[in-house]
């Protein structure tokens, strides 16, 4: 699959082998000038565009071709939470997710950066009692939903938001699940050189084909690192996901084993009112997309063996999700239906307080981008 | 005052006229290159600037002289409720403002983008009665309160939010007033071509030093017309609040009652936990700001004499905020004191949801800036 496609609809360089390259930037000219990214989200209001966003997108075949991008893709970026479907591979290939009866919702939960609905929640707080643990036990921190309805619905009963409402606490409780497994301790499992993070480093390294070991990295959200890694390799990891026939057998299974749970429930990815869900929903498995922090967000589009990343630079939500729905259609990832049903997948509308429509916020990105 | 003070801390082009010139950009080259303004704000985590943010800033004298200038300019820009204290200009003018006993406090929320705090409502509130009307009168639509504690209360107590709790509720009850006063229909208001709107947009223009009749325009979130500006005139203008000697006797005695309630109220003008409020009252006088959505900013320093305004061109507010005080502390507008007993008006933490500080959002921008 991964040769045998033709995309007359992609542009840009086809350069084969060096999203998988170990060597770091080789100080390859922006494409887009030295003074930024290209505009890849306009916001109009009236007759003017209001403000826009610039941003950086590679699509990448399963062998690390680059089949088109928009700005610097070589530069480490953030991926946030984009990358929880990898942080979940040792959670099924320890084989803690057998021996704790992990069902596919909890391996998508494990996924997730969810709403904090019930339907999220239950499905943390299920697992958790289930291995013998308690929210207390899960160290990302406690936050108030995602989901607003949800979040006041807490306030009118005078309940506290716990971790459990975290979106991320269904990937913690998958961390826990390894930890347990293996016999490593469960407090501190955070921590960069916690065994958990340390596997999840490596397995990140073999999808990306980088040596993170002096790669930039932070703490996130949710108090685990989050490692800098070229974008592209983020989009390659990706494509190796959509098309994991080359790699390792016991890899390739688990990769096929998250993907399908990702494919099967993605309610439980996201939730209510988000673009995540809406489009997986609309797709019906065509396109497997997660958002991360500060404007990032990546593509599985399994039946192309392609993947996507995608940075808006400015760290926009609002950006990311309307580009990343412009990059599916120009990639012809789904049905040319579907963007007639979903309208709001590319462009979400600007309203005044009085419900008037005022604005837009609508892609502008060049497809085919401009040749590097 | 506009010729006898010298900055030698402003670098930049100190051309003279152009900002109230009524010629539109005559293609000046983007003194950033042709892919964008430059960078003022850096995202940071752990090792690693996340996210950047682009933007645009004129400090501008009370001739029009530039003494500063970062990007274009001279493109237009939505300053939305950045202008609200040239909205207020005709309040005072028409003689509204004395016919109906307005108060300092009253003409300080009439400029202001209020947190919905009670503080503000009742101002609002008790200000429309008084004149026999109703928050119903209001066009601006009900709100959310920004301020979150305000919209919880709100919640627990079974209220729907109004249009008290608009930001903009007090710049409505000022323009109900002018309505009344001169005896024009109150509904419709918020339209363009009703005579308040009308009024506003020949202040605008001459305080502006632009010719508007043509200018781009949109819908604000409060339903009245926002004008396209070249971003320059935007600082021209907030320059001749802050030194009103040149302007006509009428409007300098306007401006000046306008400055000195924008000065006395900070609270009213903002509220809780916002910058605006926060540096105002640790500036005492010496500085007046005014924030606006989508990015957009300004300042009055009274003392130097000076305008500035200032537009992130992604729109975000977090990087607005920070870029002002930048700003506003490289124009040595404040004692030097002021920074370090108020460190977060120069820098936000970002922290994990357990609570660790794990970034920050910091200023770039080069000072001075670069040479046009």
């Amino acid at each position: 699959m991964t040769n045998d496609h033709h995309h007359d609809c992609c542009g840009g360089d086809h350069h084969h082998g060096h999203a998988h390259s170990h060597h770091p930037a080789e100080g390859r000219a922006d494409l887009d000038g030295p003074a930024g990214s290209p505009i890849l989200i306009e916001v109009t209001r009236g007759g003017m565009v209001e403000s826009v966003h610039r941003g950086r997108a590679a699509v990448v075949d399963a062998r690390g071709g680059i089949l088109a991008q928009w700005g610097d893709v070589r530069a480490p970026v953030y991926a946030r939470s984009s990358v929880k479907p990898l942080q979940a591979i040792p959670l099924v290939e320890t084989g803690a997710a057998d021996a704790f009866a992990v069902s596919t919702e909890e391996l998508a939960l494990a996924c997730a950066s969810h709403n904090g609905e019930e339907r999220h929640t239950q499905v943390a707080g299920r697992w958790l009692a289930r291995m013998g643990l308690s929210p207390a036990d899960l160290e990302c921190g406690a936050q108030i939903p995602y989901d607003v309805e949800t979040g006041n619905a807490l306030l009118l009963r005078g309940e506290a938001p716990s971790t459990l409402h975290n979106n991320c606490s269904g990937k913690h409780t998958g961390f826990l699940a390894t930890a347990l497994h293996k016999g490593e301790p469960t407090k501190g499992y955070v921590r960069y050189d916690h065994p958990v993070q340390q596997r999840i480093l490596g397995v990140t390294e073999q999808m990306t084909g980088q040596d993170l070991s002096r790669a930039p990295w932070g703490i996130d959200g949710c108090s685990i690192p989050t490692i800098g890694i070229p974008l592209e390799a983020v989009a390659y990891a990706m494509a190796r996901i959509a098309d994991p026939r080359d790699l390792p057998e016991r890899r390739a299974q688990a990769v096929t084993r998250i993907r399908e749970a990702w494919t099967a429930h993605p309610y439980l990815i996201a939730g209510r009112d988000t673009f995540d869900t809406a489009i997986m929903e609309a797709a019906g498995g065509a396109v497997l997309v997660k958002q991360g922090a500060e404007g990032f967000g990546v593509a599985v589009l399994p039946r192309l063996g392609l993947g996507v990343a995608l940075k808006i630079d400015d760290g926009a939500a609002r950006a990311r999700d309307i580009a990343m729905g412009a990059l599916i259609r120009s990639l012809r990832a789904v049905d040319d239906a579907l963007w007639t049903t979903a309208p709001g997948l590319l462009a979400t509308p600007i309203t005044s307080r009085a419900g008037a429509e005022v604005g837009t916020v609508r892609a502008a990105l060049a497809w085919p981008p401009a040749a590097a």
